[in-house]
């Protein structure tokens, strides 16, 4: 084991040096815009980045450390705000040149409930249009010809290639855990509802914020700091439990879905998969496949079943703004965006009723499962990000916990190639410390046993 | 019984005029733009009036209608917006000088659902500030030194003046039931979810959108459009039910609830309420109040705790946003929301929990009434708009369906003084065709026996 003292990792390891003064805010902020300053011009994660503001916002930060008086865990914290989120400061373009130079007038929640915990906004993500299908200009950081995932392109990007350490992200489908698991990043999607979304472009029923980040601590105190401002969606409790990070928990049982029967998954990886889960069971964790349990049978079989539905409620649900944009301003929607108008405009209420009812079933068997399984352990990605930068690769894994509104963790803890992808945690909705204190304890489990025989992993400078 | 065909009456009625060209939705249009003409300069529900769309919606409509192919039941309704709901091609200024002259880029979700169906978008409607407590300008179109109610105060006066036939509104606790009961309008209040709020800056999540109008008929239609074109609220099926609104069904059993301890309903309007009551009962309805059951006791004695847990939920899920509008823009937000704003903000994440476990276990009980009661009658509003501007009265009585998340329809069946209000008919959550067939029958019930008895509401001309 690494460690199970979770404030000794990530930002909140700064804590002590920021309180003598052996580092500040303001000197890690230095850090980043060096390193977007180096490194951005090759990976374009960022559409703007705020040198001025983010500097005046570290200053103030660096001397409430100085005086002993944080506002938070996170202050002084450097973010990235993925492009389809408010911000009264910076351009938010969603994706789309129909917004070119677009100013809201006042932040996203999300955003308000950081500044006030005085973390420091450093600039804006790149996300696809309107955080749908079509790429932006973003590369994977360890290999520029390959696609680093989207919609949360740039936030991913941004942090796996070192520029920020956390970045905020939501998810559609598969729009955090599957470019997190591309860029070698570690990232939380929480329950569905659990941080607010006020001020977010994507306000679908299945989508969620999350945070990507390059330490798993970091993911949680970030989110924790969101729904402890600004509560959740409305009519949602809001992401509840402890300010700082719960210690680690070694799950009981876990079931494993592997998905024998699914083409896209080759058998390296899914050796990879069961290695992992090898060396948890040898750790002491139940590990419970389809041959050991009907239950994982049928979660493995609904796989299809879930596509289907989870693709009817996101396009239903989208297909009216969509349909509005390309209307008033035709020429700027790209291709893919005007295809999947066509596919899902054709959605009748009824086709939209019947996802609806097809996903209620799902989440009542997911949640009679608790007894039986603390968790679920399986992919982020059926592999590491694929070549090319015309697609953002296939969200599948990805969209089981979008589905079922549960919280889902990617550990970039698998290798292929030098290339990372993740391994995926999904908990019980509304279960989400659990799940982090189960994905801290599989963390540190496998960071000794497990990535160190993996040394592969380097971020690419090609 | 005036009638249970529900095609002869409202919009409907004109179905075979426009088809053999004695009228047309060109000549509709004229008589509500002459009637706005005449009569906004005085009560003032109108921000913007869009003459020039409207005409030719109203032309592209009559020509449909000539050949014999109306897009929908509603093709040439002339339609007033709230202006909390986005509109592409008229300003759109949620109350606020803050938002002067803005112009969204697409319409709301409810407003291409209704063009669609080939609605004519007269104008859009005053609300007040960011659909909050501080007033517009409306005057009520039954006595112009009283208050027409809010937030929905445009679309009510301009329905109940008579100017156009129908308006959407939206309610956060009471901001469709109480202006409408104040203005003598019918209006429908759908369960939660049941229209698509896309492009409503009011996204919370007791708040909904619905239909104020002349005609009870004329609420179903309107609704529906939406629901069919654009569906509910992301999550939820949306508004089912026929495209042409329900035939009447008489209620077998209603809960009355007359608030004998509440202190702001004198005497003669609880007695109204009563004779209403009697009324329906002679007719055969049951009539259930809390002598004859313990449920409609707990119901009745539940109003101050719905109304600070209701008031708590809705307060907590605007907060963030009223407090950035105040940040950005402090002299542009007027007292009384400054106020609120003061309130809201000190609530923590665990008060709003709190209140949302309170909802959840009354919408249970509720649930659990089903099978006793068919709905409840009650009243829209303490009674006739009280004096004065500077305030848009008390929603205590709208907020129980709020809260309930259940469908409520306003009917202008009571008066006092020669002046309005209305009974509420409030039915159980996603069952809202049953409602509106319900309050089909109550009206039709009331109309010969009851509302004849009580001659005196004429709009004033004052």
């Amino acid at each position: 084991m690494v460690t199970t003292d979770a404030e000794s990792s990530g930002f909140l390891s700064h804590r002590s040096k920021f309180l003598c003064g052996a580092d500040s805010p303001t000197a890690l902020l230095e850090r980043c815009l060096a390193a977007i300053t180096e490194a951005d011009p090759r990976i374009h994660a960022f559409t703007h980045v705020a040198e001025r503001e983010s500097r005046h916002a570290a200053a103030q930060s660096t001397s409430r450390w100085i005086e002993g008086r944080p506002l938070s865990p996170i202050d002084g914290m450097p973010l990235g705000i993925k492009d389809i989120i408010d911000t009264a400061d910076m351009p938010t373009e969603y994706g789309s040149t129909i917004f070119a130079g677009h100013r809201p007038l006042i932040d996203a929640a999300s955003v308000i409930a950081l500044r006030r915990a005085g973390a420091v906004i450093v600039g804006k993500t790149v996300t696809t249009e309107f955080a749908g299908g079509v790429p932006g200009p973003t590369r994977n950081p360890w290999d520029l010809h390959r696609t680093p995932g989207g919609s949360s392109s740039g936030s991913a990007a941004a942090v796996g290639s070192g520029m920020i350490p956390a970045a905020l992200g939501t998810q559609a489908l598969g729009s955090i855990i599957r470019p997190a698991s591309y860029c070698g990043a570690f990232a939380f999607k929480p329950s569905v509802g659990a941080l607010n979304r006020g001020g977010v472009l994507d306000l679908n029923s299945q989508s969620v914020l999350g945070v990507i980040a390059d330490d798993l601590t970091d993911v949680w105190i970030v989110a924790r700091q969101i729904s402890h401002r600004v509560g959740g969606d409305p009519g949602y409790p809001g992401l509840l439990g402890p300010i700082l990070p719960p210690p680690a928990i070694k799950p009981r049982r876990l079931a494993l879905l592997d998905y024998a029967s699914l083409q896209e998954l080759d058998s390296t990886v899914r050796q990879e998969l069961r290695t992992a889960s090898c060396v948890l069971a040898a750790a002491g964790v139940e590990m419970v496949d389809r041959t050991d349990s009907e239950s994982v049978e049928e979660l493995e079989g609904a796989l299809d079943s879930v596509r289907r539905a989870a693709s009817t409620i996101t396009g239903r649900e989208r297909a009216w703004m969509l349909e509005a944009y390309r209307s008033t301003n035709q020429g700027a929607l790209r291709s893919t965006t005007l295809e999947r108008i066509g596919e899902t405009g054709a959605l009748a209420q009824e086709d939209y009723v019947s996802a609806l009812r097809t996903r209620a079933r799902l989440r009542a068997f997911a949640q009679s499962l608790r007894p039986q399984f603390d968790g679920i352990l399986t992919l982020s990605t059926a592999g590491p990000a694929p070549h090319g930068l015309e697609s953002t690769g296939d969200p599948m894994l990805s969209i089981l916990a979008t589905f079922l509104g549960a919280p889902a963790v990617t550990i970039p803890a698998l290798r292929l190639d030098g290339l990372p992808y993740g391994l995926q945690l999904i908990g019980h909705r509304r279960h989400d410390v659990e799940a982090i204190a189960m994905a801290r304890w599989i963390t540190d489990h496998l960071a000794v046993s497990f990535i160190a025989a993996n040394p592969g992993g380097r971020r690419s400078e090609t």
